[in-house]
């Protein structure tokens, strides 16, 4: 078993650790709310002053964090990860952030003999807390295989897919088609629902054929039922269609229907919408229509 | 066992025809096409001489075309079905056109007391040979409940959507999913694909999770193998796209994703790829990201 530095104690990290932790790894572990810690240390890991001095006390330091920025500034900034790393060490960031940030990270670490992979995870909190989440990494195949059984013990499936960064790409491939499903999904309910048919027994009439999806499956019963609790948050998804626009800015792709939905998902974060679930996505196209959209109860 | 009368014996039409016949119907058969006729005739239908003259001879007349105009001229028009049909008798309209002209066709029937409804299928010509279409119906729920017996004879799934105009609608609703979901793995794909990854490795890692879908299974490995033979044409997806746009702008309702969908749609028809399957709808985005589209091998 492993000395682990586990950095970034949030809804994910929280759990991540905790599954880390039953599988008999010794963790250190950091976050800058001082509160996050303190709960991790009460599973049994050991707390950490600071980025850096979970480093100096891991082989491994395992990063979990909001966005690209927060990546740099708690790796590469001062009392950062990078600081306390000895060369030789390996760095495993499981946020999802921009490839590019990945790539700069990945580089950085290197510049220092530390190895890096990006490995972020799809399935959100429920997953991680059920150590069932699919990980997509980026980087060396022989540090991915050193990795692999750490990973293992937070996910079910866990995928090299190519160099540093490319872990990110499939995570932003996927985020692209959830959210364009999404999207798809709430145009072909708002018409049907505008025509005068029941939402229900279109959902029923066209899942079994081309149009079945998981999104499909589990958030049409969503919009349907006006229950838009989270699940994934609207300015999460947002955050990840940015940062695919980017990616995809830097490579001269252009993205029509991606640009199209993290638009919509800025205008309802705009509207105080940010932490409904991304099936609220919907509500941007019945606002388009002029249906009136009933205040969701459930906010989290 | 009906009489029943069919008018348009064409990809669908033909095979349509074929399981009426095997279950003991008796069929008149019709189409512009004389060939058609004398094809649907060799499996033992009677040859009409005109649409008029199919439905004089028949309680029931269905008809099969390509678009809305050729429904209007075929039931509306002179020596149309609605000159020869009697007062009673039930025309269902199995074409996917505009719900509004199903509207159209559904009162001038009702004017001349023929029953009527629109049932729209799903599943392209592998399942009207099959006899298992999804078929999708608008119209009364009494003539449904009769009519029922007759479409299970070509479908597996006979479901009652709502009033006439409603099959159209659903089918619409499904056509929006299929199109907008294709584009989305297109823009996932490219994406991908143009930051150096794998496509397959891609394919494998997302497939299992909320970006799952029927269009993912059925299209990714089609646009990664570049082959483009259809399954279902480009240019009858820009037809569906095209009808869901002007029903939906007869309800104000805005449909941004289908637009942009439909218009790539349109580009690569005037490419002279109307006749691909729709999930070229990736060279679009190819084209885009100026990455060179390999001619497709295969076209029909």
């Amino acid at each position: 078993m492993s000395n682990i530095g586990f950095v970034g104690l949030g809804i994910m990290g929280g759990p991540m650790c905790r599954n880390l932790l039953k599988s008999g790894h010794k963790l250190v572990v950091y976050d800058v709310v001082p509160a996050l810690v303190e709960r991790v240390a009460g599973y049994g890991a050991s707390p950490g002053d600071s980025a850096r001095g979970v480093a100096e006390r891991s082989e491994i330091v395992i990063t979990m964090l909001p966005d690209g920025p927060e990546v740099e500034q708690a790796v590469l900034g001062p009392a950062g990860v990078l600081e306390g790393a000895r060369p030789g060490s390996t760095i495993v960031d499981m946020s999802s952030i921009s490839p590019l940030v990945a790539q700069k990270v990945g580089a950085a670490c290197q510049a220092k003999g530390v190895r890096f992979l990006d490995a972020p995870v799809s399935g959100g909190e429920p997953k991680a807390v059920d150590g069932t989440l699919a990980i997509m990494v980026g980087g060396d195949e022989a540090v991915f295989n050193e990795m692999a059984p750490v990973l293992r013990t937070m996910g079910s499936s866990v995928t090299l897919t190519g160099p540093v960064g490319a872990g990110n790409v499939t995570k932003l491939a996927n985020q692209i088609i959830v959210a364009c499903n999404i999207a798809a999904m709430g145009e072909a309910l708002v018409l049907a629902t505008r025509a005068g048919l029941d939402p229900n027994v279109v959902f029923n009439a066209i899942k079994g054929g081309l149009a079945g999806s998981t999104v499909l499956n589990a958030k049409a019963p969503m919009v349907i039922g006006r229950n838009f609790k989270p699940g994934f948050r609207i300015r999460l998804h947002q955050k990840d269609l940015r940062n695919a626009l980017l990616a995809a800015e830097s490579m001269k792709v252009g993205l029509p229907l991606t640009s199209t939905v993290q638009q919509m998902l800025m205008a309802l974060m705009n509207q105080g919408k940010g932490d409904l679930d991304h099936s609220a996505i919907v509500n941007f196209i019945e606002q388009m229509a002029g249906i009136e959209v009933k205040s969701p109860g459930d906010l989290p």
